[in-house]
Parts: C-alpha cells; structure tokens; sequence
C-alpha cells in the first residue's frame, strides 16, 4: 500500500506527477537508476518502478512507495540484471491505486520487448482507447500511457522506431518518454516540450533524465536538453537523433520554475534556483511590503524569500521551521487535535517572530487552506502584521499535462478575487506576481500573448493543445477517466 | 511472494494447475467463493484470486499463498462487494511465479468488463498468441489463458456469446472455464470435457465448481456435471445451456480418480473415494503379495491401501504417519540434514513395522525419488519385506491439458521397466495397476482403445487432441513458452 | 500476530500447550533444532523460538507462527549460530498472545546466560511470584516458567546446577525442561513425570525432545526417557545424571496417549498408535454398536477407529474427509455462512455414508459443539443412525498441567450425564470408555484407585499435586493470572 | 527491522540517542503522544514507544522505525486506551538492536506497573547492574535504563516516590525521565540537568517533554523547565515539585545548542535559532573569510549561516541543496558507485557556486569524511575557493552523557590539528568557533573554567560527572557494555 503523506501544507500544492530516467550501457545499469529516481523523488512518491535488460530477457521491479524504501536491497538489484535499465517514479491521489498503473509499462510484442514510461498526460487518450478497445485491444490498467503500447502494438509499419512515430503522431498532450526496447532506449518529448527531457552522459554510457538533479546524484554529465519533437535513439553504436513531427514553437511548462523542479537543477536550459531568487527579486520590486522581516514557508518558498529579502534589503530568517520527519497520515482522533493538523510539518518560531512584521513568501496558493493555518501560526507566534507574497500569479485553472491539480473550483484563485482571498487568509496583505514579472524571472521580457513562450494554462487558462477528452464531456485530469463504469476494475495485491 | 512446500513426497507427485469457482445472485458472493476455492486448494496453493461485480464495477484480489492465508479478513472480503463472484486457485513451479498470471484473468473490452478463470490447457496457445500478436495484441501475462480474452476482444461478431464461441471455437485443448461479465456468469468445458466442472444450487444461487467438495462446504446442492463441450450461462433470469461445439466422446481425465480430485468429491458421476477402494481391490487381484500388514503412503494412498486390505483379508495399519504442518521450503544448511529430507512430511511407525512384510501402497511414482526413499524409512524401521503396490499403470507420458508433469525424460516409467524400477527402489517386489484394471475401477469393462472412454495419456501416450504448439517444436507445457527471449518479462511486485 | 486455526473441529479439543527439544554438539544445531519443533508442531502451533549459543554469545529468535512459516530460511538460521541450542513450540488462546511470552525465556545472571524451555505448568507460581516481586525480582512476561529463572537468580548457592535445584525444589505442578546455560544442556522433569521427555543421540550428540517423533526427522537413536525426577547434564565430556529429588510413583499424564502425542513417537515406553488400536479394541469390546461401518473423525479418532473395526470385524471407512489446509480464521459476513463453519475443516462422503448404520469414533469430547455439528453432517449425508464412541472416559475436569483447557463448566462431562450428552449429540448411542478401559490399553491390569500409575485427573479429578494458586483463590490455568490489574501490561510488537 | 538512513552526511553526526513526551489527564493521551514524538524525532530515529494507562491496566506499543510509519494507524492508537501516556524515541547505532531495548521501560512491581522513558546515559550502570545480578536480579535488555528500574524494585522504602529517590540517589551521569505509575507521571532531572525536560499545559493537563517544540506541535502552552535536580510528581490533584537531591550548579548540555535541539525549540531558557544565529556572528567575527558567498551545509548549518552572512556583510545562498527523501540504506553495487556516495543527500548548486569563493558553515565536524567529500562537491561545483567555518570549537573528546559519539579516536579533532585538518579536508582555510565565542553565544561573558556554566566535555574533556564503568575499565558508551561475553543475548523477533 503507498506511504501517504502527512496532512499538511504539501497536501495543498500542485503536484507533478512524475519522473522518468533511463542509463545505457553500463554495468550498474539498476543501481544507477535507483539513485537517479531517488533523486527524482519530489516529482512522484506514490510508487516507483524499473525495467531492465540483460540482453536476454526483461525485468520488470514496481512497489508502491519511495524508492529509497524498496530499491536499495541487494536482492532488489539483482533481480533487475542488464547494462541498461529506464525508470520511473509516479505521484497520485486520485483514484484507487493500482498496481497494473506503475510504470515503466511493458508490452511483449510480436518483435520484442518494450518498455516505457512517461512524463505529461495525453489529452486524447480516452478517445484512443474507445477506438482501440473496438479494435479488440484489451487495457489492463487506467493509465493514459497504456494508449501509447497500443497504439505501437496495433500500427502497420515495420520497424520499431517506425511504429513508435506513428503511434506517437496519434496523440495530444504532453509527453516526455524514455522507453527500452531489446535493442534500443529511445527518449523523445512532444512538439511543445510541456515536461523537461536531459540528456547525460556518464563515462560514455547515455543518461536520459526528467532533471539535471538525477545526473549530479551519480557523477552524470549533462550533455544537452532533448528538444521539443525530438526523438533521441541510444544503441551501442552511439546515439541518433530524428525530428519526426511538425516544428512548432516550445511551449515548456513555466510551473517547472515556480514549484515542480528541484533548485540544485537545470531545466530547459536555466538554474531553477537563480531563477526563483530573480522571482523573489521581481516580487520584491512589484510588491514591496512595510516589515522588519522576510520569513520563506519552508522549503519551497526558500529561494524566492531569499531573492526577495535581498532585494528589498531585509533581514531573511527561518521564522517557520518545516520537520522532514514524514509518514502515514496520523490519525485524528478527536476535533481537538484536529485542529493542530498544520503542525505535523511546520512550527513557528517564536523567538523570531514575536513582535515582527512579518512578509510571508510562499511559492503558490491551491487551495487557501493550508495559506491560513499558517498565517495563523505566524499570527499565534506573536507577529504584528503578516503580508504574503506568492511567488507565481493566481493558479486559476487546472492542468491537463501531468500535473495533479483539483477541479478547477476548487482553485481559490478561480472563486475569488485577490482581495477576497486576503480576507479569506486573513493577512494584513496579499500580493501575486504579475504574469509578467514571472517571464521576466525566466529571462524573458514579458509575455508574448499571441504566441506565448511557455505553457502558463494554470494561470492563464491558454491551453497549448487540444482537450479532446475534454470536449467529449470525459474529465482526462481523472486517472479512471478511460473507465466505462462496467469495465471498471479495482484491485489489490 | 509465493509460499513454497517443504521438500517431501508431494513434490514427487503429479499437480493438477488450478480449480475454479463462481456464485451468482448472492450477497455473500466473496466470502462463499473464498470458502470455496479453500475446499479447492488442493488443486492449486501457489496463488489465489477472486474477482466480483457489484453492478457498477468489477472487483478484484489477488494473492500468492494459500485462501486461508489471504481470504480470510473482513477487509479482503469488503473489498470485494456485490452478488457475484469467481475465482481460481493456481499451482505452478514452473517459470519465475508472476502475479499477473494469477487468475481470474480480467479484461475491459469495448463492450464492458469480463474475467475468466479457467482450468485445463490450451494445446494451441502459442500459435494464436504468435498470430494475435502480429495483430496488435499486448499479451500481459505468461498465461495461456490471456489467449481466449484476446479472441474474444477481436471477435468480429456482436454479442458477448456469440463472441466468447468464436474464441472458445479457435482453441486445442483442454478448458473448463467459469467466467463473469457485467451481466452473466458462464461455465463451459471443452468438447472432450477433459478436465471437470459442476453446477450447484444455493437457495436459489447458481453455483460451478471444479468438484462437489466446494459445494458442500458452502452447503451447496449438487445440480449435475456441466457436460462436455456445453456452455451454461447464468442470468438472474435463470440458467441457459447452450451446446455451441461439435459433439465428440467425452474423454474425461482418468488421473482426476487416481490423484488429484478430493476423495469426498463426486467427479463425473461417480465417487472418488469409492472408486480409489475398488483401485485398491483391482491391485489386490492383479497383484497380491505375501505380506503381514497392508500399509499407505498417506495421504492419497490410502482409500486404495483400505480396499487392497478389504480384499486380500489383510490388516491394514498407519504404518507411516504424516506431518500436514508445512511452510516454506526447509533450508540445508549441510549434507548431513539434506539426507533427512523426507521425514519433514512423513515418519515410519516403527512399532508397527518391525518384523513386518509390508505392502505398501502409493497412487502413483513419478520420478521415483521419493518412493525410494520411503522404502528406505519402512526398512529403517525394521520391515522384513516390502511389497510396493501403486495404484495406477506406470506412468510415461507427460500431460498437456493442465497438469504439472515433468519432462518425459524424467518420468521414471519412461526410462525404466517396471524390473528395473524394482530395482532402483530396492522393493522386493513392485507392482503397477493394469490399464484394464483402472478401467474396471472405474466402472467400464475395459479400455476401448480404438475409442478410449478417458484421457489416459500419462499412461498410453494416447493424446485426444492436437498438441499444436508442440508440433510447432514449443512446449506447451511451459508456462514461459510463449515468450520470445526478448519479450520475456519477469518481475515481482 | 498469529496465526490462527480456522474454527472448527480442533478449536474443541484440549491443546497440550508446550513442545521442548535442545540438541549439543552439532554444527547445525539451529537447524536440527527448527527440524526438531517442526516435528514437534502439533504440541503448539502459536509461537516458536530457539536460542543457540556459539562460544562467545546467546542468540536468540522468536516468532509468531509456525516453524515452517519462521525458521526455515537460511539467514534466520545463521543468526543462531553455536553448536548447541534449545527450543520450544507453544499454545496458548487465553489473554492476549505477548512475545514476551514466546519461550526459550532467557535471562543473564551474574554467573552468565541462561535460557529455559518449558512443557507443563507450575501451580504454585503465582505465590511464588508475589514473594520474588516482594523481594525486588522484576516479572517481564506473564509465563510461569519466568519464575524459575527468578528462583535460579536469587538462589544463595554456588554453581548453577545447585542453584537450579534449589530452584525447582519450590515447584509445585509439572515441568519437562530443557535448559542452556554457557557450558551446559540441562533436561529434567518433575518427580512425577507429568509431562514427557525423551533422550537421544545424533552421531555423539546429545538430544532432548518431548517425543520420540522429534528424534526421527533428524535421524536420531532414542536412547531412553528422561525418568521422573531425573536431571540429566550435558557438557562436552558427557552425559551426567543426578537425582535431587525425593522418589515418588510417577503419574505420566495418560491423555498424552489419547490424543496429545503423535501416533508414531514411543513415549513413556509405550508406541502411541499401538496403545490408541487397543483403546478402539476396548471401546469395541466394551459398547459394540449395531453398524454397517466404522467411521473415524479425522485425525485424531483414526487409530482407535481402526482398531474398534478390527476388534468389531466391521469395515473401516473414510467417511468424513479433513481438509488440512489452515490459515487465518474465515470471516463469518452473515448468519448463512456462520452455520456453515464446520465444513472448513470436516466434510461428509456421501457416497460412504448414505443408508448406512456409522459407529463414529473420536477421541474424546470437550465442550460438545463440535461433536454435534459433526453428527449433523453425518445425518445430512445419508447415514441412518450414528453410534457415537468416544476413545476415553468423559473429560470431567480442568487440566492444571500445561494443558489448554476451558473452565470446568464449560466441560459438557462436568454438567451433563452420558444420557444427556447424547440427547444434545443427537445421536443414537454414545459411549466412552472406562476409566479401567483406558489404563487396560495402557498396559495396566486397571487402575490402582489408591495409587493411581498416571496422571488421569481430566478424568476422575484426582490431582497428584497441590494446586496451590487455585487453593489461595487465583486460577493458575490463566495465562494473566499473575497480573495485578494495575501491572498488566499488554503490547505488541 | 529498523529502517536505517542513507549513508551520508548525517552519519558523521554526533546524535542525541533519546528524546521523551508523556501527558496527563487528556482522553488523547496515546495521540497526543505520538504527535509530540513525532516533533521530537530529530532526537531519535531508530525505535519509538509508546505505554498508556487506563485505569486498570498497562498498554504498550513498541516499534523499530519513525513514529510517522507506526504510530499513525487508529489501531495502534486504539490498543494505547487511557488518559495518561509516555513515549520515547531511541537512536543507536552500536550493538544489534534490540526490541527489549525500546523504551519505554516496563516492569511490574509488588507494588504495581512501572514505565520510564529515559533520555542520557547513567555512568555507573554496569558497576549497578554487576551488584543488582549478584543480588538476583534479571537483566532483559542491554539498556542501562534498566539498572533504574531494578533498583526501584529492590528499594527498601515504602512509598513507590521514596523508592525512585533511593533509586536515582544511587547514579552516576544524566538522566532526564518521565514515569508513568497507576497513579501518577513523574518528571526528573540529574542534579546537574544535563539533559532538557520542559513542562508545559495543554488545556489543565500536564505535559513533559524534551524540547519546547513538542509542546507546540499539540498547541500546548510552555510552563517552565524542569530543573536541575528537581522531581515534578503529577497526579489529579495537581503538580508537587520535589528537590530530593543535593544541589549543585547545573552544568547543560552546551551541544544541543549546537546541533541536538530543533531551531524552533527553546531549550534551557533560550531560543535556539537564535543562539545558532549568533553563533554564526561570533564565528564571523573571529574568523573572517575574504569570499563572495555564504553557503551553510544544509540542514544543521543553515542558522548559523546566515548568522555568519548578516555579520559579515556577505550574500547568504542555497548553494549545497538537501533532498530530504530517505530510506534503506543504498547497496553499493560497484566501487564506481560507492563514490558517488555523499550525493545521495547533498547536491551542488552549480549555478551558484561556480567562480565564486565560498563560506561553507557547518555545526561541527566528527570524522571529517564527510567534510571532505562536501568540500570536493563544492569545488567540483566551480568553487574557486572553499573557506570552512565550523560553528563550534573542535570536538575532541567522547561523551559519555546520552550522545552517540565515535570512540575518541576516530574524532578527527583528537588526532589533528587545525592545520592538519584543514588539509585533510582540503579547504583553503578551516577555523572554528573558541569556546568563550561559544559561551558569549548562548548569553555568558565567557567560560568559567573554574566552575563552567555547562557540560561542554566532548569540546574540553571536562566531564562533570565521575565516570565510574569507564574508571573501572568497561567502556560505558557501549550499549552492550553491561554485558559479559558469556550473557551476551542478541535476538529479533
């Protein structure tokens, strides 16, 4: 069963839903994906899994919870022999989970092999399934990825890499895959380039990677970003590239930036950390706030607080401390302790907030709720005024590339207006970034709105692709989406 | 993981793979089909699985180990809501155990969910995987059961029926299926009815089951045999028999009597246990020996050691006591306890031995390992003379329709005359039951070989059907056969 | 947690609570002793533990569960590593079932380590335990053999053997002990012998275990029983034997005849399975019925099944099959399935039964349900009338010698005369042997009313020891009797 | 089994071995409990316990493992029933671990039960415990809390407070407890108060705990410290405080300033974070660096780091990121791997750190391994120089007061020179805080060497206390140290 998380200020983020990484060529081929995944561990922890090949047969490892908790034994390892190996850690509240959903997912074909897992979400994928099942494919689990082994399995032509663009072809959506057939790992993101995609070497051997974080954990060097619509083909004779699909202009997910993405990584070409600390610097600059003090809600709003503080010449402290300690969900027992929730993670300090004036970073606001259990606590902790400042615009919409967002109404952004949401909060102010502060923090000017540099839907409700399964009346964002309620199955083993 | 037996005589004994069981119409649907597959397990304790349909969804555990094991809490049995169910118990040594072979199989097609659960072998299953395959089918498993889903999902006809005909119609074979949809539950066997199937009612509940005794534990009422080649389907409306398959002569498998069905069950009409004491009394006539004392290898060869005593007037006595505690298999830490090995099971009964000329009586020999190692205990225990006597005609052949037989090659009977078996278990005699002998048994006069009334293969090499996939130069019997080196996937969960 | 049996048959029958087995000298005595318990299993199947000493340390392993389920992988048994080690199986249902309790117990005195395993039951250990809590010795279990490790460490004597003497010289009740200090393997039992204790011999290594069959699965010569009031000392040199205790005629407990030993171990001088044919002889001679059939319930009543047949020159038939697959107790989700519970175990072969007169032959009966559930399926299937014949006189009184038995008014002997058992039996006659019957198939000319040669108080109430905690108020049969209320202590781990 | 912690950093730490919490008089006392546990288990990561009283009886839960893995289930909490409970969360590395170990302590006295959670190390306990065996008590655990408890039962006073006075007057070393009796909880401090204990309020029912932050995570209201030599009895009448003890200056841990204590937590009448910020001053002060960046070695580092950063005038950045995700320790497949090692917690910034010269802040260095591999990661990062300040004076000897620490001689600080060290770790310069700079943070003018405000043995070798085990030849900090070879009991269960 999946370790949950502990109630708490986490429970009320965006969450990626996933991680992907694959090594070729090397000994450790298992071990190093391991690491990488762990190090890959923020962006899923519901499960993990891995496939290897050891040039005769595949093998395939998936257990729910961390990877640090079921892929460091020996035995573990061992039972996944091979020189190359791919990986994937996934997040997910909604829906049972299931085992069958664990990836990477495997297929035996009629020509071999092949595994893969996936980064994004298909847009389309309902609509591709109710063809493919009255075609006479059988889905065995309710993940989008499925779509993507049938769509290989069912096309006419001949080689693999053929199969694969035209199943590819088929989809909307954002996808940043790594697969591993029984001759070759393949890593290719979609036209737009929604979810990052790196390429690394490590003593000549390929490293593909959804972060830079993964490659550091094992001595990798980052070579270079796979492109939007690239296909990258790694076989022991060294690597191919093919462009396969129409050119379109990237639309890399800015949400990357603000939350997603671990600070020590790179993606898409720029350091996350600098650029939260320009967004803190941008915030500062758009929003200045009368106080004696800037205070992160720790640790995702660490490194704009520190750009804002630097900016706005302020004093920068820990006036929140976060305990990494995490588990189970406890237990409530009584309305009494109910109350305390917030605590599990986060305790004021006292000492350093008591008579202050407080500004209060925070990297995003989902839902509102865990925003004022912790203004509360600043406020209890004896801070004079509390002024919050997020680090992104208001997250109004919900996202449809990979991300676990709740229903769009339950977004507070998209109910009410930022000085209802100081009410609701209960802060002495509340300030966004503007949208465009955020692309300037990227490096950019500002945003081009006719045709935008980046996906910015969860703030702007401009969504790069087509919601097919949308507009069919299908809710795509639901992991049981593709089930037609007789052919729904839940299960446990 | 799966539980494994200690080392010991059964592990020298022939497995039937699986049973099979299915209620309709009744709230405590689960928990009956637990209560049945436990009065099964005899047929299978590598891994058992249930799945139910409470109207809206289907439902589905699945676990190795035994029912008593993993069936047995209210939470399993909650998780699996609604008034109908079936499951499977599975044996297997062979292939690395994965859990998604564990039955029933369940599968969404277009037309809504539906899960089979089958006993017996398809002789053709990797040429129609191989075929299925090239069209586009993902194969999840190393079953050969995955097979008929895939027919029945790329069935061109329109209803369920008619499409679970077109599949059923494309296989070699032997195949008792109990399966549910959305709205039915069906029992079907195969032309040939190799392999058994019954139908009971409870209070009004349609009930199948591999044998009788999974009707008595639930209180069940025997109704009659599913009949060769018949499908049943169950509505709430009532149960419909079609007869969808042309009609052949029943070839019932004749080692169900000697072996592997209970001995209180009723298989194809008549007794078992009954008819194991007539084995007995044939034996007596066909081979008498001078002994003082009649004594079983316990406990399947014991009914026949109660009729062999009956009929030569002899005292029949437990000369050797067994162990039913098990567990996973002991280790060996040294060659000093590796040669106790067969007393974790059964110990001699040296008061009643001593002095003795014992006949002894077992079912069956296969690699005639551990027969020669419980003659080495009975003269241990200071036996005179032992007369070995077994139950059934040498068996030489391996079984193709569901049953866990060796290679050829390491059948004894294959290798050695029955004096050069005499020899390798250093018996003062040893004795098998004529062909004709177990016909009598029975209850026919004698074998029709131009026509033979059972499948008797394991004894006379005389296949009832095609053996497809061996003829392709595949062993079927395998369960990784169909795999392809590079599409084998091996894995643990 | 344990596992528990399913209810059923065995849950009515009195449960020896302890086995004890210790071998010294061996290389693999870790793993002999796991073999030896195994062996051992039917004396009690709650828990299991072993203690082996290598020279330099103890070490200890304990577990819920069954051996083969917790000591048969190889890393369990190489953390036991040493050439000498004890070990015990357990029952118990009363209080919560605590580790702590798990035997070997083990404690460090100042002269070094010691570890005890205990069959029987001591009467006095309460007082015997307020006194050593009132001299400041501190209880971490709620066994009674932890008082004879108290008693051992606040002894005045010298050496170890003198302080165990002095030790079990306060005992009241029954103990077979085997005991493993640094240097020694110590094996006694009480001056009565209440309990069993056999001596062995592997190639030169000394062996102790309750029965006979403990020697056979590893090959060991019995060389003779421990004799009442015997302490036997094994070091490296050899085996001593001292004799601390005043003689008394031994009472060895006579239901260890009945049902508690396995049918092929020798105990007290006596082979089991023969004593139980002669009881069946004397029950035949002494309440013939008017039957077609002699029908044993499964296991128990088998032997003197067979012997009441041969005695009666009527048939011996299997008409009510075991099923020996366990687990976890079945859930009951309803009144339907609740009345079906005795069919987990037991079922009816019909085709035996049906129109037929049935002597049915059991061990004996504890609380009845059991006994009329059975008689009831017999009925269902077909019998005409059922003569119940019970292998032992009425079981009127509470076991206080390491025995599981329920309170004495949950006996149905203690509160109903053999004319009222059958009318709750519903059966057409029941008989139970005499209590001269039972000591006739023992070997004796009848019982010396005077001087009783066994321990047979579950019968007639004559108890061969003071039941001091029972006198001062307090059942010593309960498990929890030593606890205070404001010291009990509960847990798991 | 215990859950261990990734090889890295945090295992060159010194680390507190216990922390403890208990409640009175709260219908949640077991959740409350483990919620303050929770906060608490930066003190303590291997073992956690729990007992609860109710009434009538004692409850106990014990488990290897994080309070968030175990102690989150309603079950758990529902088997703790009771308005009063203790807890204890344990750190060890030396020595198996032991499931007897797991405080808190239990034992059932004449009297009634007895629970103690213990945080320090009594440095008399084998001299005690050596006399208590001699005497006849029975050591079950390798804890010298135990050595408490038999004193208590062997006391000669009356009432169960006189007895735990007689008992405490007879240690050596530090000892902060919380007692659980049927009637009362009862907090204590050595005369010297080594280790914290604070009171606190959560609506009128009285709650102990470690460090303040333990009462914030229940929204309970900090009362005061319990103080040096003083015994705070709780009953339902109320609070009595006793001074059973003679009174000395007290002498507090000066480390959990350091390192031990949460930053949130006010430990000793001082706020924490704030302490650690002025320790970075001081350090700024006395050992400045000419660099462009303050970078702390997350997380421990981080207060004092921007300590450092204010006083210095220099920008503070996140240039070493901490992935917080933990687990099993990682295998080592390959030398190639095993040097990758550190990256499991601690990654580079690149973007941060490349062309700079760096302040690099930790708390204290052990080993100096880890040191080591930080600083080669920093300038693998693009560093061009690496200053290291360490936020404490050298660490030189070993403590023998509830802290795990290496043998004095694998403290690096007892074997190098400042200069020696800074070449081990290859820094271009290593200073670390004086300890009067460490005094004038924590609010002294300076150290009184005569008479020193604090415990601060493991930086000068000046132990308050005598160290008798140790005098006497037996290495005290051992957790096996009570034991003699031949007493030794290692186990799992």
């Amino acid at each position: 069963m999946p370790t949950g998380l502990p109630f708490g200020p986490d429970d009320d983020k965006l969450h990626e839903e996933c991680g992907v990484f694959g090594v070729f060529g090397h000994q450790d081929s298992a071990a190093l994906t391991a690491l990488g995944l762990h190090a890959l561990q923020h962006r899923g922890q519901e499960a993990a899994g891995i496939v290897s090949f050891d040039g005769k047969a595949f093998h395939h490892e998936r257990h729910f919870g961390v990877v640090g908790d079921n892929f460091t034994e020996r035995a573990v390892i061992e039972r996944l022999p091979g020189d190359r190996a791919i990986g994937h850690v996934r997040y997910s509240t909604r829906g049972g989970p299931m085992e069958s959903n664990i990836q990477p997912l495997f297929a035996g074909f009629s020509g071999g092999g092949f595994a893969v897992a996936h980064n994004g979400n298909i847009t389309n994928a309902l609509s591709l399934q109710n063809e493919l099942q009255r075609r006479g494919s059988i889905f065995q689990s309710t993940s989008d990825t499925e779509v993507i082994l049938h769509l290989i399995a069912t096309s006419r032509s001949g080689r693999l890499v053929d199969r694969i663009i035209d199943a590819l072809s088929e989809l909307e959506g954002a996808w940043s895959l790594v697969c591993l057939s029984s001759k070759k790992m393949i890593g290719c993101r979609d036209p737009l380039g929604v979810r990052p995609l790196v390429l690394g070497d490590l003593d000549g051997s390929a490293v593909l990677a959804s972060e830079t974080c993964a490659l550091d954990i094992i001595g990798a060097r980052f070579v270079r970003d796979v492109e939007p619509g690239e296909m990258v083909i790694v076989t022991p004779e060294g690597i191919e590239s093919l462009r396969p699909f129409d050119r379109r202009r990237s639309r890399f997910c800015i949400f990357e930036y603000v939350y997603f993405s671990r600070p020590d990584s790179v993606v898409n070409g720029r350091g996350v950390y600098e650029v939260r600390k320009r967004i803190g610097a941008e915030l500062a600059r758009e929003a200045m706030a009368p106080a004696d003090l800037v205070v992160p809600v720790p640790d995702s709003g660490t490194p704009a607080a520190i750009g804002f503080a630097e900016a706005a010449g302020l004093p920068f402290d820990l006036g929140i401390i976060r305990n990494h300690y995490v588990g189970r969900t406890f237990i409530e027992p009584s309305d009494a302790i109910r109350h305390m929730g917030v605590k599990l993670k986060h305790n004021a300090n006292r000492d350093i907030l008591a008579g202050k004036r407080v500004v209060l970073v925070d990297d995003s606001i989902v839902r509102g709720t865990t925003s004022s259990k912790i203004v509360q606590m600043v406020r209890d902790a004896g801070a004079t005024e509390v002024h919050m400042r997020i680090a992104s615009p208001p997250t109004s919409h919900s996202c449809f590339y990979g991300v676990d967002t709740p229903e769009q109404s339950k977004l507070i952004a998209s109910r009410l207006t930022v000085a209802e949401m100081e009410d609701f909060i209960k802060v002495d102010s509340l300030r966004f970034l503007t949208i465009d502060g955020l692309y300037r923090a990227v490096g950019e000017a500002h945003r081009d709105s006719g045709a935008p540099q980046f996906c910015d839907a969860c703030f702007t409700g401009d969504y790069p692709t087509r919601l097919v399964d949308l507009e069919n009346g299908r809710s795509v964002a639901s992991e049981d989406a593709g089930a037609d309620p007789v052919t729904l199955l839940t299960g446990a083993a």
